[in-house]
């Protein structure tokens, strides 16, 4: 019998990534900086307008080159969600820096914008922001903040591809493009994939150069080969941060279906939503997408309320083999942070990391599936 | 016309590189740590009878997990060779080690065993020795050396696959299972690739369980898919070190082929070396491979009597559409290093800068391309 009928997630192959992957093998360069790295990276910077972008073997990896260009060292202090991937903050710790960790929205897992400006000090250096389930921040707010005290922002966009900011003018900004450094993710379990991938936007331009190098490892390479300079050597600290041109082609294959492939998880989100809105239950809150934020179909998750209807939730539907996860832990009460942490209680960050499920979620999810799963909710809500 | 009809490398296809990545996507599991990984880990574990191996995006990414391991700090000093890839340096650069570089051999590019106690202080903390070419270090001097300061080895094995050490009893010894760590190189210009890639082998016991978790992010997820913790969280700085599973079966595709790929190399090793050592040149020296160690194939260098001599040859070859290459730049003189340089003169290390030369090395380089190469030496040997 087949355990996991229905798993959490299958990655989505679109017909060409063994094409394109061959290709890169035939063209005789398979390591970083290759044909589909460049069209990658091109894609990005022609559809969203991002002004650089640079592949990286993972988000991780993205966000260590964000701490590397800022310049992060031992005692700056960065400002970040208690809710999110422990790459967010490992980034930063591995460079010396204080994490200084703040709570989530009442109505959304990211970041509380109102949670911030007490939390600056002169050692302050960077925001870095997470738009959970690829729900943007409240960017202007955010951009205000670091305005006034002269911060660096991160953008820890690794669920978000092609989702958006709507500002006060109704007018759609890609996330991604509005912090000085941003990182994207293509983990299996994202909207677009490569397995294991990554990519660091630079949108300040005081960063370009200096982030081409540090992913060259410290050399001049690229300049190298676009003529700049007659011969390429060690110019700064960096590190391997670029991927396979293999993975870059199994990249491309899935960017070049974007627009087919978020068509296909916003009706996965739309039918969820709408069949787990007709349960209208007092065991979970269905997610709110704020108004300044457009939605890109990441994941589907519910807020239930309790840790113990959560527990229970996923207990029921593994038992009729439907594979539903929680997510993060609140870092700040790790085993590795909980003796450094000296700040306040984070509610909804604690709220967040008991009672948040997310549901199945792959393109290959059909309706009856779906509704199969909504049902089980039901069953689900009546019985307990 | 064919500007490069002999290029410098080639990435090579054992034949069933494509059908275990597609084995790996249709597996639905193309994220880190999948099936290829474990049986890539287990072939190296088996074979050469390494502690632990965990595959990594880079040999970068395995130097750095290393640095983290040993947990290097800023003021740390770690000795290293100046003649090596940017590489070796960066990763405990970046983790704030002072470098303390020295010379290479005379014989040979590799580190001057006799050159490195005269460097210890208190600070030091590790030897980071660098197999160049293949070659074994020696591995029992610096052994000796580190047990009296009490230091950390790290062997950069990055060219060393299937290389061995031959110690006093004449006992083979696989290079990278002699320092407490050691990380290899997938690269495409290495004997097995994976396009970009890596390994960090762990033969200390006490660095097994850290390892694992500095690789998974500064989590303990290992530990719980094995059932061994009831949760897991963030326990421990970290990074994302894995690479995609899709990359893991490139590489075993190649490793099923490791004893013929080392056949085909060490034939055209062997036939360079015919070739060039009946020219008896007073141009170049060829290399020289200690009665302590293996040849593995990575590569086929000349050593010129000058760096004008180097120059002129590359550029013979050049003209005539074959792609030769210099290789590393004394590290310790490089644009981010020289005014930090404290040391003297490193004499050997600037000589291979200024005079080495690779020849073209790949497994489809024929027996007609390597006489027309060492013909094409042996006109520039009569002509200047």
């Amino acid at each position: 019998m087949d355990q996991k009928r229905i798993p959490f997630n299958k990655p989505y192959l679109t017909g060409k990534e063994a094409h394109y992957m061959y290709d890169a093998v035939y063209s005789g360069k398979i390591s970083g900086n290759g044909k589909y790295t460049q069209k990658s990276q091109a894609f990005f910077e022609d559809r969203y307008g991002f002004k650089k972008c640079l592949l990286t073997s993972s988000c991780t990896d993205a966000l260590e080159m964000a701490a590397i260009l800022l310049d992060i060292r031992q005692g700056d202090e960065v400002i970040l969600p208690s809710y999110t991937f422990v790459s967010t903050a490992n980034a930063f710790a591995l460079h010396g820096a204080n994490l200084i960790f703040t709570d989530s929205r009442e109505d959304h897992p990211g970041i509380d914008e109102n949670n911030i400006e007490h939390l600056i000090t002169s050692k302050t250096k960077a925001i870095v922001v997470v738009h959970y389930a690829g729900v943007a921040v409240d960017m202007d707010k955010i951009v205000q903040i670091a305005n006034k005290h002269n911060l660096y922002i991160v953008e820890d966009a690794a669920h978000a591809i092609d989702s958006f900011y709507i500002n006060k003018k109704n007018e759609k900004i890609p996330l991604g493009s509005i912090g000085h450094l941003a990182a994207f993710s293509f983990h299996e379990t994202k909207n677009i994939i490569s397995g294991e991938g990554g990519m660091l936007v630079i949108n300040d331009e005081k960063f370009q150069r200096r982030s081409e190098i540090i992913w060259e490892k410290g050399t001049n390479r690229s300049e190298f080969f676009r003529g700049e300079v007659d011969k390429y050597g060690w110019v700064d600290i960096g590190s391997s941060f670029l991927p396979s041109d293999i993975v870059a082609g199994f990249l491309f294959a899935q960017l070049e279906h974007l627009d087919e492939i978020q068509e296909i998880r916003r009706s996965i989100w739309n039918t969820y939503y709408k069949n787990l809105a007709e349960i209208n239950s007092c065991k979970f809150d269905l997610p709110r997408i704020p108004e300044y934020s457009t939605n890109n179909a990441h994941m589907f998750f519910l807020v239930c309320k309790s840790s113990e209807i959560r527990d229970k939730l996923i207990g029921y539907l593994k038992e009729n083999h439907v594979q539903a996860v929680f997510h993060y832990l609140s870092l700040h009460k790790s085993p590795y942070f909980k003796n450094k942490y000296k700040g306040k209680k984070l509610y909804y960050s604690d709220l967040y990391s008991d009672r948040l499920v997310r549901l199945p979620f792959y393109n290959e999810l059909s309706y009856p599936e779906i509704n199969e799963i909504t049902d089980l909710i039901r069953e689900f809500d009546e019985k307990y």
